[in-house]
């Protein structure tokens, strides 16, 4: 075959306003509190920036509270489905550490910080990455309801299969004002719901 | 926070070889055993290349056989543990075409092809991508058995699941030949078993 049209590397960039945004925040992130509201000021901002959906994640150690990266959802920017809000970051952590084990016994425990639970594709993304806990504002129907979006086939055990592999699952962190960015985007008249064709939309 | 360390991108290539073995592969690859074929063949070089795991996919237009894009596991060679073969296909065919969504109705019905049943994230992102059919060799717990890999929780009607979204499932294709493939990974002294800590080693 003609090989020239072939794509053979692919990548994806943060928007410019999440390093700007960052650099206004301290330097750690002592509580779980602390952590779940800034990934939810970064959820919103992302959908209001249209930069992307309403996700956003980030790695932090978890003793100290030391950000080592942001990601939020750029499945609209970059043109890359897979790159929901915690596949850039823990991708951006792998790319800083130089590894793409996380769970390195050389390293301190790092941690998934994200302002809902995750779809089944970060579900696998997160498992497989080596992060030692993964914390989330909540779960449960409200992010189908409120926005349309599919989160797909997760079992009802989600949550134990994380704990036989070693990671622990924190949740019920500023759930309602998780909600409350879920709610804005899905209020949007022009809410894009970017994924499975066999998905409903917001409207 | 300094930002200055965050990392603000990231991405991964293909190996040289990837593109080399497909100038000697036909324009299109009309029947399901010409796909696997290929698959089987990319997934047991990216080992023995020592560029990642026994795993390849392509992404296929169904009806004419025309290869748009194709895939290894480049877990190893990028340090992103997202980039499984099916999640590099995929980012490759969407880098090519220009859009997140592989299923727009003004484009020919794209299927994604694996040599196994995929792991948890990339079921996950098979249904986001906008593919209409998944193929794969083979599915059953002889991958876990003989490569020590970890597939993940999937639920027991993860195939329906597909089905609900419009997406076809096709499997048992050159099933034998596919088995072998992770035979002779599984053998292999210094085979890595790239993922969650929690997971067995081959060895």
């Amino acid at each position: 075959m003609d090989t020239s049209a072939l794509a053979t590397s692919f990548g994806a960039r943060l928007p410019d306003w999440v390093p700007a945004e960052l650099a206004e925040v301290p330097d750690v992130l002592p509580t779980d509190e602390d952590r779940i509201r800034l990934v939810n000021r970064l959820a919103e901002r992302n959908h209001r920036e249209d930069t992307g959906g309403p996700f956003a994640a980030l790695v932090v150690e978890t003793g100290t509270g030391k950000i080592v990266s942001a990601g939020v959802n750029l499945v609209l920017s970059s043109g890359l489905s897979s790159t929901h809000a915690e596949v850039v970051a823990l991708s951006l952590a792998q790319t800083r550490l130089g590894a793409w084990d996380l769970g390195s016994p050389d390293g301190p425990d790092l941690e998934l910080v994200v302002n809902w639970r995750t779809c089944v594709m970060c579900y696998g993304a997160a498992m497989w990455s080596g992060v030692r806990r993964l914390l989330i504002a909540g779960d449960g129907p409200e992010l189908e309801e409120l926005t349309g979006f599919d989160e797909g086939p997760m079992r009802e055990d989600w949550a134990e299969q994380f704990g036989e592999r070693g990671i622990e699952v924190v949740r019920n962190v500023l759930r309602d004002e998780a909600v409350e960015v879920l709610r804005g985007y899905g209020e949007r008249d022009d809410a894009v719901v970017y994924n499975a064709r066999g998905a409903s939309a917001a409207h």
